[in-house]
This record gives C-alpha cells, sequence and structure tokens, in this order.
C-alpha cells in the first residue's frame, strides 16, 4: 500500500524500530491507517484497546507515535478523542500532532475461498446464507444489502471479529462485511470490493508524537515554520483554548485573532470544559499558505490567545493532506 | 413540579390541549423535562420512539410542541439533535426552537416499597441484592456503587426499563438507578437520591414549535423583537450556515458578522455538511441584552450572513434560561 506521508525517520540516537500505537483489534481501520501511513517495514505497529492507551502510550514514550482517527466525513468527529486532545486534566502535557492522514473507508464482501480453486467473484450477487459485520456496517452498505432481504444479519464487536467468525464457520455461504485488511487477517477472500453506500467515504487520522521524544525525528523539533516549506503548500495548526464564559464575546474575540493574521479556520469543536457546566473548551483548526503567511504566524497567533483565553495551548503544526477533488 | 418557561397557550382556533412531544420511553429524562417544562395539567404528552419522530410530529403538526435534548454539560452536544436541526435534506422546514430549559439530572436507588410499612431510607447503605440500569448510569454513580463491590450490576435499555424489571421482580432487594419519576412511574419507592457523582449534571432542552401552526401562542409568531423583551434580560438565538470550504476566510468572516454587531457567541458546533466531504454545517448560537443590542439585531446578522454564506437559517430566538451561578 501506498505510504501518503513521509515515514518520519529515526534519529541517531535510535536502537530500535519506531513502535506505532492504534486502536486494534487487528484489521481495524485504524490499524489499516497506520499500515498506509507509516508501511509495515521497519516499523512495530502495536494495538491498543482504547484512545486512552494509544495517548498514554505516547505520552510515556512507550510508542513512538500513535495514530488516532479525529473525524469521520459522514458521521462527524471523534467526541473521544477531542476530549483527550483538549487534555482538561494534563495527562498528556508532551503530545503533539505532527501529521494527518486520510483514509478512505471501503467495505467488502469477504467469503471463504473457494474449495474448488475457483473464485467466487465472477457473480453479481454472490449467495449467502448469513451476514456478520458490526452494526455500524449495515447502514453503510445498504444498497448491497437490499439483494439479500431475506439473509440474516449478525451483528459481531467489529469488522475483524465479524471475519474471525466467518473463517472459523464450516458453512462455506457465510459472509463477512468489512475492510480487505480484516479479510486479509482471517484469510478469507474479497468477493466484491466497494460496497458501501457512499464511496467518499473517509476519516481523518492524526499523527501524535512525544515532545519530548529523542527516537523520531518529528516535524515539531524544527519548529512550526519547517512543517509547511514547500511555497504553495498548506499547513494546518490546532489549537485549544477556553475563554471566560461570562466576558460577553470572548470567543468572538478569540477567534477574531485568527481572522488578524489572514489565517483560515479549517474546524472548530467544542466540548464540556470539565470545570464548571456550561464552559466548554474550543479545538480550532487553522491552516496557512507558505509563501503567503509569515512563518512564525502561528506563534503570533498563540502569543494574543493566551492574552486574551485560558488553558491555551499550541497542539501542533502539519502539512495538509487533504486533495481538493 | 415548577413550570420554569411560561406555558405556551393556545389561540382563539384551538380545540385541543397542546400535544408535546418528547423521546420516550415514559420515564425517560425527555418526559421529565416535558412535565417540568410544560406542567402535566391541559396538556397532552407523547412519547416517541425517536429523535426523527419528535421532529416529524412537530413539522407535521401532529405535535403543537417537541421538547429535545441538545446538550448535556458532562457530555457535550446530542449529535442526532444538531443533525436534525442542521436540516440538510429540509425536512423540517416550518420548525423553529421558541424555548430552552435546563434540566438537573439525578438518580435515585429505586426498590420496591417494603412490605411491612416501613421505609429502606433511614440506612447510609442500603441491602441491595443486584442492581438494573442503563450501561451510562454506572458511570455516574461511581462514589455511590463503590459501597456495592460484590453486587452484580445488569445493563437496561433505559433507566425506566430498570425501574419496570425492578418492580416485577420477587426479590424484594433487587433495585434499579434511574430518576425519580422512572421509579413513580413503577410505583418503586426512592430509597436514597442524589446518588450520582457529580450534582451540577443537567441537560439543556430546546422546545420546538411550527412556524405555520396557528394553534400555539408562540414566540415566533411575535417575531425576533418580542423574545426578549424585559430590559437586561437575554435571548439567545441559533443560526445555522454552511461556508465555501474552498474560499479561504469564509468561516471567519462569517463569525465576523455576530462580532461586527456586538452579539456574544454562546456555543458552535460543526457537522459534516452532507454534500461534499470535509463540508460542514456550523450551527452558532448567539446571546442579544434587551436594551443593549438593537431589537432586530438578529435580523440585521442574517441578512448579511445570507450574502457570504450557503443555507443560512434562522432556527428561532428564545429567551436564556441559564442562571449564572
Amino acid at each position: 500500500m501506498p505510504s501518503m506521508i513521509p515515514t518520519p525517520g529515526l534519529g541517531a540516537n535510535a536502537l530500535l524500530q519506531p513502535i506505532i500505537a492504534f486502536l486494534g483489534p487487528l484489521g481495524s481501520f485504524s490499524h489499516q491507517a497506520a499500515i498506509e501511513c507509516f508501511g509495515l517495514s521497519n516499523n512495530t505497529l502495536k494495538a491498543e484497546v482504547s484512545f486512552n492507551d494509544a495517548f498514554s502510550a505516547v505520552q510515556s514514550q512507550e510508542a513512538d507515535y500513535a495514530i488516532i482517527p479525529l473525524e469521520n466525513s459522514s458521521n462527524g468527529a471523534v467526541v473521544q478523542t477531542l476530549d483527550l486532545l483538549a487534555d482538561r486534566e494534563s495527562l498528556y502535557p508532551d503530545i503533539t500532532v505532527s501529521a494527518e492522514y486520510y483514509l478512505s473507508v471501503h467495505h467488502c464482501l469477504l467469503m471463504k475461498k473457494a474449495q474448488d480453486g475457483q473464485g467466487n467473484s465472477s457473480e453479481t450477487t454472490p449467495e449467502v446464507s448469513k451476514f456478520y459485520s458490526h452494526p455500524q456496517v449495515w447502514g453503510q452498505c445498504t444498497k448491497f444489502l437490499s439483494a439479500y432481504g431475506g439473509v440474516e444479519k449478525q451483528d459481531a464487536s467489529s469488522t475483524s471479529k465479524a471475519a474471525e467468525i466467518v473463517s472459523k464457520d464450516n458453512d462455506p455461504k457465510s459472509a463477512a462485511i468489512g475492510s480487505e485488511l480484516a479479510g486479509t487477517i482471517s484469510g478469507l477472500e474479497v468477493v466484491k470490493a466497494n460496497i458501501e453506500d457512499d464511496p467518499s467515504n473517509a476519516t481523518r487520522f492524526l499523527v501524535l508524537e512525544n515532545l519530548r521524544s529523542n527516537r523520531t525525528q518529528p516535524l515539531k523539533s524544527a519548529g512550526e515554520s519547517q512543517a509547511c516549506s514547500k511555497p504553495g503548500s498548506k499547513c494546518k495548526s490546532l489549537i485549544s483554548f477556553m475563554v471566560d464564559h461570562t466576558s460577553p464575546g470572548a470567543l468572538a474575540d478569540a477567534l477574531h485573532v485568527f481572522k488578524k493574521y489572514g489565517l483560515d479556520l479549517t474546524s472548530i469543536n467544542s466540548r464540556p470544559g470539565g470545570v464548571k457546566a456550561w464552559q466548554y473548551v474550543f479545538l480550532v483548526e487553522c491552516q496557512r499558505i507558505y509563501g503567503v503567511h509569515d512563518d512564525h504566524v502561528v506563534d503570533k497567533v498563540i502569543h494574543e490567545l493566551q492574552k486574551i483565553t485560558q488553558t491555551c495551548r499550541n497542539l501542533g503544526s502539519w502539512e495538509d493532506q487533504l486533495m481538493e477533488k
């Protein structure tokens, strides 16, 4: 699979392969993003059981990187990730975002390989006795499933688990719906690819690193001005802050700082601030263009924001990977 | 229970009691909000099985009002409500928000009434053989439950369902955790009240009406300038819009309109726009103060926003009910 962003290498001190944490199980879309983004060679991919564990692994430097879903194009923001990035209890003070990766989310019909050596894939509507998948997937493949009106659908805890169940099922007509990777891990065949309703469905992942690590060659070590260093290239930065909710206009004033420096706001999310009811922490993502904006514009924005907001934090800068279509 | 906002009455044409839709089952926190906000007399409260059904009931005028949770102080925004308010497919063109209601979320230990006529409530840690509740509740009552280390906890589909199970259980030591209302409906006794970890936990509800209805005497019929008519009173307005994501600064420009008119932004939420991946619909809530802002300031903001945004819609204005503490 193609590596869409340059795999950060190791510094001179490195003795071991870089360790990349992702949310498991094996075969999950986070696993797929880790493989596509970092590659399988010269890396150790480590499945974590929760988002918190992936953040903790980077903070404690047990892992060099974590790759974490931020938002899906259909379902919106991943709230657990926003809450961990907001870091209300300062559990992850050394974590920084250093890259993003857009993963296309495709579903496949996965079945056991035909015993007669013939593939199943020539049929438009292959015969299926029972489907297994994660419950969210049924609603993402409605067009494909409409041809299977009477066929039983069994929920599984993940698409990886669904593929595993089918691989152990004696019925050759059992089928799982999930990613190609989930099928590969369980030794299943892709009988039909891209059976999802929305072919543009994608998830944006963030790559996390530890600011204090000397094992990585991150963008962060080069400073903000290096994250976006090709003429015309775009760079995103993520900044979190709280505003005094008793001060009228405080949020508008904070957002005005971005406008003052000509930075485009590419996303705004708010989450409960965790201090007092109805007070929020804002996660604002802005974009600058190399050659258009001052190289240190984000530092200047942060400096101004710190005067008018609370707990303002620069969560990192990285090169924009979104291709306009 | 106290009615915190004036119950909108009926117009001269009304023949029937107003119908208020809420998300069921009976005994849900939405049901409790409906009772507290509208009262039980001279109203018909109607449980709906989904948020969509509650919106549809108001759009079709089968219901006069719906009361819908917008956000919880601990868990943040209710995404389904935001998506329905964003109304990407124009299914609810006549729906407007005309009021808000803050419901304190309290949990109680609910058990069958003692057969001997003695209450259970004198004990600090009443004996319990098994707990029933909605899975989210366990994490909201950890301090109380820490005294019951070995006691089994059984998940139920709702706290109302948990109370119903306990009411039919032969074991007098079975207990449900849920609202007082859920207990009352199933004939259970409140053995201990306020067993939640966070006593300030609250949910904000919005009251929806139909712009075209002539059965209600809503704030909307009086126009924006009447929603906030007491000197010093505060009025919130909710506005949705999309911006051209290929135009740098478009979001900042839209938000600057609010600042230009001196309006405080009280919340911003974004959701996938549903047209193209990574294009968002924004739901911005702003606040004006009677006597400080122009009575028609929101109309002016909308007018300016319509020039620089897409699908800009005024979703309603209502009196702020948040009491600063």
